[in-house]
């Protein structure tokens, strides 16, 4: 009571995006198995469908959650060749989505028709456990999830039963539940999940700006001046 | 004498470009040494500069060889709010460079000035071991090496001291001296560089393309018909 909050929004979408890219890309193209493979001495002569997996071109793209972070994703995937965008959320929003003449509809028809799945919505009630059984159960088998939103959004017990059973190929999550994953965690032991440590922000020029905008705040807080970011409750 | 070969060309570009994109954001978003963290519980805390990388931002990127994958890799970096490409090669080529607003610049000041370097063009005399000592003594110390054109393009023991001595941050290797390279080669021991095992073309979709050409090129040479594409020496 009368303790005021300043906040750091908007700094770093750029950032998030761009991780959410590098993840779902290490996850499609197998990137930790196959240099794993590299130190292990399993890379031998050529063979034709080794250390294969599924790229981008002309592939359907699902986008849960197309607000700020998720239209960069989305800015960012178009040159790979994705031949259609689905988005869904609380409401179809077709200003932000004819950018990418990305199409608004129910989450099951998302998870049926998308070869990759990027989760980037808030963590709200509605969206609390969304990404369950019954979801990855509509997925297809040589799809790709991906999660760098919030860990709860994610049942990550429905998780692993779907990465073993083969019912999607891949995810890279960067976000999970509880943070820091225990190591002992059983996702950490598939081959086809790829887990970061909560690094969506992490570059050097968006952790600055968050510590500038923080320290303006902090400024105009202690002169009792309009902060720069308030959070209004 | 006599024997007809047939060739591949083309069929790889999209995957090849996918690929170098992966392998720079892996790079420059430190994503296999964060991965690791995850599993040595190195991930605790939130920490202002822990596991933070550099992003493509309002970066410069140069490439070396703006052919065909080049190019396309420079079309999926765009949108990530690259700032500037530069390029070189044999010559400076207006009209492809116009779509990105490229500059043809000589290969020294092309290591200057860019954030990331990457490396897609023809291995030939002119180009055998052109990143060397001096090339990467003029590189930037917070940038990022990417390779995936031909390993012997880099010699990859200045590669190793340029790594181990700060000279550049990371790099990203899709091919290498030999193939394979040694499971004990010193490259391997580094956590700012990951290697891959030559998978630039490894997508399904890819491949199974590769095999029809292939097909069609053999049945054609049985047939004694003209090849869809024959080499001529």
């Amino acid at each position: 009571r009368g303790i005021r909050v300043g906040y750091t929004p908007d700094v770093l979408t750029d950032a998030t995006a761009e991780l959410s890219v590098a993840l779902l890309l290490s996850a499609c193209r197998r990137l930790p198995e196959a240099a794993e493979q590299v130190k292990s001495g399993g890379w031998t002569t050529w063979k034709p469908l080794w250390m294969c997996g599924y790229g981008l071109s002309d592939s359907t793209v699902g986008i849960i959650g197309l607000g700020r972070i998720g239209q960069a994703v989305a800015r960012r995937l178009k040159p790979f060749g994705v031949k259609k965008f689905l988005y869904t959320g609380s409401g179809p929003k077709p200003e932000v989505a004819a950018e990418f003449g990305a199409e608004f509809v129910p989450l099951m028809k998302l998870a049926e028709e998308s070869d990759f799945v990027v989760v980037t919505c808030a963590l709200t009630p509605a969206t609390q456990g969304m990404c369950n059984k019954d979801f990855f159960g509509r997925m297809k088998k040589t799809s790709v999830f991906v999660n760098t939103s919030r860990g709860a959004v994610v049942n990550q017990e429905d998780l692993y039963d779907a990465l073993t059973q083969g019912q999607i190929a891949a995810a890279g999550l960067d976000v999970t539940t509880p943070e820091p994953l225990p190591t002992d965690h059983p996702l950490l032991s598939l081959k086809n999940c790829v887990i970061l440590p909560h690094i969506g922000s992490a570059t050097y020029a968006t952790r600055s700006t968050m510590a500038v905008l923080a320290a303006n705040n902090l400024l105009a807080g202690l002169r009792g001046e309009p902060m720069p970011h308030e959070l209004k409750l």
